[in-house]
């Protein structure tokens, strides 16, 4: 009899902030400069982190540092001074010694202005690459309930 | 007798050209903030157009603005405060009516820290977005070789 | 009989913001990076305006700027990644053709870290500096009771 | 007989280093946001400090940190992208435990469009403020001649 295997998909949660255009993040043309999303992104996964208890100061309390090592940006509308926009950021598991955040960025109308991911990986004080997933993220990752206690 | 159809690779041209690391670029960790790479990019994109002569004020003067709708970046070691970098930029040609841009950020010691692709599309001055190749543009490759004239 | 002479003190409004400070904000030594400040006195004066009905994008409206011509700042203690400061943004009656701002900024022990200000003037659309003060800025003065009406 | 007693006019040293207005920097009125100035002033400081022999990193060597107290910049023209400015940056000399900068910044055709000063302090590594003047900074001011050896 054969048994039917099927991949499990991958577990995700979200969080959606919102920022406000400041006039300094536009430019001539009168849109937000493209380099300024990355920060808008950031942003995001610290609204994300400061909702589901994981921050860059946990991280630090650890002895690791979380560097982005990978970033992509798609831009399908632009934002200008003055909007509030959404920020939809969403951390796609993975059994690797990662962390995948996906976001969308969304104008006042609701049209998304912006999609992108990032990946960071776990460096140690030492400035060790880290191979597999630290402690303090795998017991983040039972307490949100993406693995199982 | 049977002509040999080939393809043509992509033809490129490069710049290379330096920039310095600015303390407000650095972060808490002491390292470059990884956003500030795509203002890096933009650094070696203008570097390039102001060699070859082709900048965003010539798109201007042709009433193009020309948004960036997609970067991606990789990172793959830090840079500190006082480094100077190396950027070589390198426009990669296509039929679209879209630039293409790669990216190699070396450190002083000469390896990779960095790279990245944007790309870019042809927008009218009323907003709207350019199918074909503007005429300007045309006129560019042709003067630099990317096409025969 | 003699009428008492008395000069009028200089009539104030104010409004208190929050900030809260990014990573990307903060330097090597892990503090805001002093030219932030600059930044954060601008979110002030936007939210002051959100609040009290004055914008740039009014002074827009209107065909007038009104560009930054003098600031000054001073900093007592430095803020630090993820502190929520406020600002206390005041404008400072003025019968001159000018916008004068003052700020203090507050750490989450309500300690100042920052004080300073800001003058603006008035340009037309064509570049002019403008003399008198706008309509618009007239009526406005009136509307939050800095003039009598 | 009485010897006339005269102040010596403090002395001063100077250095002159050119920045190139990025597209970044520029606001959507088409010209740089002020905040950016401060930046100029850092790029200007840091060019002298390499010019002459003292640098963050030295500081950094020495235990020291040399945080701003106190900036203050006049706007008087704009700059806008693509401008290669030239800042003068001048060390004012002070028997005080400070070091002052002064600033001019000027526009492609040599008009001033900006001036400012800066006033920073030393604090050891421990945080605590020093009243006297490092021995490291002794050591460059007779190095440089503003102190006799």
């Amino acid at each position: 009899m054969k048994k039917k295997l099927r991949s499990k998909p991958s577990k995700e949660i979200s969080y959606t902030s919102e920022i406000r255009v400041r006039f300094v993040e536009t430019d001539p043309l009168g849109i937000v400069w493209h380099g300024n999303y990355i920060q808008y992104f950031e942003d995001g996964r610290e609204a994300f982190g400061r909702h589901h208890g994981i921050s860059y100061l946990d991280q630090k309390d650890n002895n690791f540092s979380t560097p982005i090592v990978k970033s992509n940006t798609e831009h399908k509308l632009p934002l200008r001074y003055g909007d509030i926009a959404t920020v939809k950021t969403t951390y796609v598991d993975s059994p690797a010694a990662k962390m995948i955040f996906k976001y969308k960025i969304f104008n006042p109308e609701g049209e998304i202005v912006c999609t992108g991911e990032t990946v960071q990986v776990f460096v140690e004080l030492g400035g060790e690459l880290s191979l597999t997933i630290p402690d303090f993220f795998m017991k983040w990752k039972r307490k949100v309930g993406l693995i199982d206690a």
